[in-house]
């Protein structure tokens, strides 16, 4: 284990973390709030610790697939670490592991929150809670390969390791180049929103965050009733936006390489906007009689499905009164999730279809011995080694859904509280059912629970693998092992 | 397709199952019940349409895989069709579908029950209700192997459709041979069980009923109350004979063959026993504070976690006031399920095993990549055929559970309702939680939803590709037009 370059990697997010808490305070200072200097604080303290730590430098290309899984675990670790002091030293959200949790989930865009008042937060603290959404949407890391001169093989691990969706090309070319279009692309089309929902009369800083929860497919809102109170125009605006930002971003690439033929014939694109659309109608046919209007009933559908399939967590209302139909299927597109190489959670379209598409396969095997069908997406055979890792991922995540439960469902709430709530942290979403429910929050949970939520969160946004590659005894063992050996040599 | 093989198999079926009903009849005539004509009349007509079926003797030696599930899935229909008949002409369950629920519920060994006063039943509709379970249990077609004199891969082909657990052996030696050597077991267990629940004072006919209900591990009782009426003693008796049915039979093959180290030594044997151990211990703790004496809260655990990992569905109390942590444990065990190669339901302890070590054997892979590590079962690698199978198995489980789901959420009952009872009927244990729990039944669902659990209890007992053969449009479509062109060519 090349313990140098992780502590490097660490000490560099460090030090953007550092930085970009800037802005809470700039933030802070603009309301004249008190709290802005808690930012400045921690971003200081932040940045000095990751220079520090960024001293040795790191040697240089031994970045290998073991080292980057770590460092991205412990990268998101330490940034929530550091993230949740100011909302402890500034009082607004006082015990340090609500904070803890609360700044997880906003890292890991799930917007599940222990606040019970929103609306008593300070704006410094408003605006830091919804930008971490921004800030994890994309990934830390992948903002940081646009800085940082590594070379080879390392960028492209820890990106790996990082990105949501089972399939990054294996050879990326121009990593930082492409790094930076993302992020260009990204930063465009949360800009875009703004406008138009200030277009809308939404007060400024209330689309920023709202536009910040969107971007990064978070949740966390301003209000204590989410997007309730926001004009339908607002939240058509918004619904529209969380299904962009759910879409896979290689699309907006092909439209801005003007290939937009390529980017319409994505199938994952496609199956995604199908689901969605099905959804959407089963919701509306389902509910149609609990609302007065039409309208109202499209309106909340649609909001409510993309608000779910794309992990964001935002709602306009308590969707708890749904029939037990239309439950489910929320319930099912939790677990979906949207596109790979977007900014949303879950399991991702293309990991669903590659499943189903392979277990026909297998079943028409057994009908037909003789035909031998290999499993294709998007026209291309899936290579076996995918449908390997596609496999652990889903055994992997099972384990861990059935763990968390175990430990959630000894604080003795209902059984849909506590698998809403596993399945709403681990997929991203933010809010469940019953108590976790767009209405409720998770303040009631035990703190062994709020921990379990935290590793769920942090387990789903970097997609099982590195977590489970940090608390594995193995990645260690053999580390320490040859850590003593080089000592005792000497 | 070999059609006339298809049929001349169900029509043997039909031909045991009518001989079969003599049993019933017989009980009803002891105890003077009018009801013992309607098994007499229905057995004859089942033996008379199974004759006719098998005048064409089918084309030897043509039964592919194929033939196999499909002849296999439409035999337990048509025994299930069939074997409700019964309880329609002597009012017992006058309603089609509800008779039709429960003598797939008893086939399948799962003992969900539509019944809401069980006691009211002619003891001649009762016993053939739990006579159902002990056919169902150790299979009808591996009964009709000792009986059939197929040759080469055909019988096996049967066997391998019908048989719980991944793996059959690809070369089973001496099968009719074996077939009855299971037989015997089986049958030595269930007269054992008999006898001492007789010695602990169980009236003979209850001490039968509830014997053919543990051998199948399938849960229908001759009380409204299940098992709570009885004494402790038969209430212990009858949770280590649920266990010892839960067992892989390969077990007990090797005990007769005295290599009794051999026996001891399956490991899939010692992970069953551990996982029991520890959850009669950890729902033993949890619920101790609900019951007056250690021992009641004892019996509880240790019987329920016994009735549900075996699946076979016995209670003695409504567990639906347990923690919600002893629930979840419950939960889990309806999935995990009982032995490869026992009567019981479920994944399978092994599949299960073997799921988690593939997982661990890839995260390995993932830190350490020079490392190849082969998952084993009992010493023995496991072929990389296996593994793709079990992945099939889970991913067409898990897309038949979420269909189920979404269908029975119509019905608007609460989600544990609605999970738990498509948990309970698909690995075929019988009651689930809340309404459906012990105390309950599946009575209040709609025909849609009945028939879907039917669909399920049935995808469960046959490992799920049966029934997904059997619905696919595939396995007709080629068959159709083969079967067309060879007329068109005459």
């Amino acid at each position: 284990m090349n313990f140098s370059v992780i502590i490097y990697v660490i000490g560099a997010v460090l030090r953007v973390e550092g930085a970009l808490m800037l802005l809470p305070g700039a933030v802070g200072l603009i309301y004249g709030e008190r709290e802005a200097w808690s930012f400045f604080a921690v971003g200081a303290a932040a940045f000095l610790a990751g220079a520090v730590m960024c001293l040795g430098r790191g040697k240089r290309g031994e970045l290998f697939a073991k080292e980057g899984f770590v460092s991205v675990a412990l990268s998101w670790l330490f940034i929530s670490l550091f993230g949740c002091v100011p909302f402890v030293i500034n009082r607004d959200i006082p015990r340090f592991i609500d904070a803890f949790f609360e700044t997880v989930s906003g890292f890991t865009t799930t917007g599940s929150s222990i606040l019970r008042d929103v609306e008593a937060l300070s704006h410094a603290s408003l605006f830091w809670r919804s930008f971490t959404h921004w800030i994890g949407g994309m990934g830390v890391l992948v903002f940081l390969l646009m800085l940082l001169p590594f070379v080879g093989g390392a960028g492209l691990h820890l990106l790996r390791a990082e990105s949501p969706g089972p399939q990054v090309g294996k050879a990326v070319p121009k990593l930082r180049q492409n790094a930076f279009v993302l992020y260009v692309i990204y930063t465009a089309m949360t800009v875009a929103e703004i406008a138009i929902l200030v277009c809308g009369k939404m007060p400024l800083f209330d689309a920023v965050t709202a536009a910040f929860g969107t971007a990064g497919t978070g949740g966390f809102a301003v209000r204590n009733t989410s997007i309730a109170s926001y004009s339908p125009f607002c939240q058509y605006t918004i619904t529209v936006f969380m299904i962009l930002f759910g879409m896979n971003f290689n699309a907006y690439y092909f439209i801005l390489m003007r290939r937009v033929r390529q980017a319409a014939r994505i199938e994952e694109l496609r199956w995604y906007l199908g689901v969605i659309a099905a959804a959407v109608l089963a919701i509306f046919i389902n509910t149609r009689h609990i609302f007065a209007t039409a309208e109202q009933a499209f309106r909340s559908a649609f909001f409510h499905v993309g608000s779910v399939i794309t992990t964001t967590g935002f709602a306009i209302r308590d969707y708890n009164d749904y029939p037990q139909f239309s439950k489910v299927i929320l319930l099912l597109l939790m677990f979906i999730g949207a596109c790979a190489g977007s900014t949303g959670g879950g399991i991702k379209v293309s990991r669903v279809v590659v499943m189903v598409k392979s277990a026909f396969a297998e079943l028409l095997r057994v009908v037909h011995p003789r035909i031998v069908k290999k499993v294709r997406l998007d026209g291309k055979a899936i290579e076996h080694e995918t449908l390997r890792s596609i496999n652990t991922f889903l055994i992997s995540y099972i384990a861990i859904f059935i763990v968390s439960l175990l430990i959630v469902s000894v604080d003795d709430f209902g059984m849909m509280t506590n698998f809403s709530a596993v399945a709403a942290t681990i997929n991203n979403i933010g809010p469940g059912f019953d108590l976790v429910g767009p209405a409720g929050n998770y303040a009631s949970f035990s703190d062994l629970s709020k921990l379990t939520f935290c590793f769920d969160m942090l387990a789903g946004r970097l997609e099982v693998i590195p977590m489970l590659v940090l608390l594995n005894p193995v990645t260690w063992s053999r580390a320490i092992r040859l850590h003593r050996r080089s000592r005792q040599g000497k």
